[in-house]
């Protein structure tokens, strides 16, 4: 494992340090979790919520460096009961409130993603840094 | 319900069969699971793998005229064990098995997806169809 | 090629028609669009969506069976000009208006997908079926 | 377009640096690239190729601060010449060659995406920071 770090961090520019990695990894999860799983089917059903807020925590904590996800689907912003058959929406961003804290050496960055009205935009920001 | 399926037949070819319509519901299913989950990391655990599966297929049976969806991820051709930071892997084609059930009216379409290691390509095709 | 298709029928329940083939593949290529390009930065430029229009089809076009796809992305649905940072948008079912020909045999099968306001639905559905 | 972002600040720690905020957003647009469009059908052509390396260029540059994207697709490593009609790929991580340069006030980052065959993975890095 640190053999597969020192070889990786050859690639990396000397100056980085562990704070502006840990923001980089928290960075490339945001990205990331938007743009997999925006499109997803999604009605209001606590229990499709839950499963897929789960899904999205478990498969995207694997990447490197991510200390813990915190995922959070907003139902009262989406439309569908399933009442009928067209009644479903699908993921967006606006859906969506993120945190993640990624932890590189003794660094920690927690960023988190999640719809600002006053601008119509869902922010990805750097909410927190330790070090 | 009934007053948005009249609503959306409009739309439809009048010569379509409830057949047909199954087919075309199911085909859909396949090529949005595919391009909606293809690229979400994935490693060799089973509680990673398993709750993956159940995001699939609760959100996916959304959907119109789905009657089942079963969502089978092989963890023997993913190579992640995650015992390091790089050590997983994202999902593929070839790692899906996935069956869907339509039905429309008195039809059921049961078609699937998985990979054909003769052809090297990941076949979607209608497995069996009632009525 | 033949014998591609040789091997990969034997896989299709014996009773499916080639009209039934042609719907397949064509609702496939329609859940696939959907499902791998929602969710990709947009805004109202015609550069940029003439190229990301482009990109859909001639990319979507090399599934098996395609006879042919146009794409058309809707300018007056999209609300970035791009006037500052965070003025732009994220591509959307109700922006997309797909019409895909599927060819298999004699069978053609145009299948579409386009948002419907008075469903607020993007309606997947088949336009016409030759033969 | 200055007034939004002295919004959008306020939701930063007050101890971000300019080149802190150059590294997310670079991150973000890495983790945003390869989680849009992995999955997307390609071949060896030179045509197709070019059209999707254009679209992920033009769209993801939409994002804030993005100063210039370069995006490599290495056709040598796609196994797809569209011979027969099964005979394409889907676009993988290991494709990829992406280079993203991102400016924030007087600060840039150079990040990069590309696969490393040492360990088997394709690797998002910071090549370079300037400032």
């Amino acid at each position: 494992m640190e053999n597969t770090e020192e070889f990786v961090k050859r690639y990396f520019d000397k100056s980085v340090t562990d704070r502006e990695r840990a923001i980089f990894e928290g960075a490339i999860a945001l990205g990331a979790i938007y743009h997999q799983f925006v499109g997803t089917p999604i009605c209001k059903s606590k229990d499709v919520i839950k499963t897929l807020e789960e899904a999205i925590k478990k498969t995207m904590q694997l990447q490197p460096y991510r200390e813990s996800i915190e995922v959070k689907i907003h139902p009262n912003l989406i439309k569908g009961q399933k009442d009928h058959e067209y009644d479903y929406e699908t993921l967006k961003g606006k859906h969506l409130d993120i945190k993640v804290k990624a932890k590189y050496g003794s660094a920690r960055a927690s960023v988190r993603m999640r719809y600002i009205p006053e601008i119509d935009f869902t922010l990805m920001y750097i909410e927190k840094l330790e070090k």
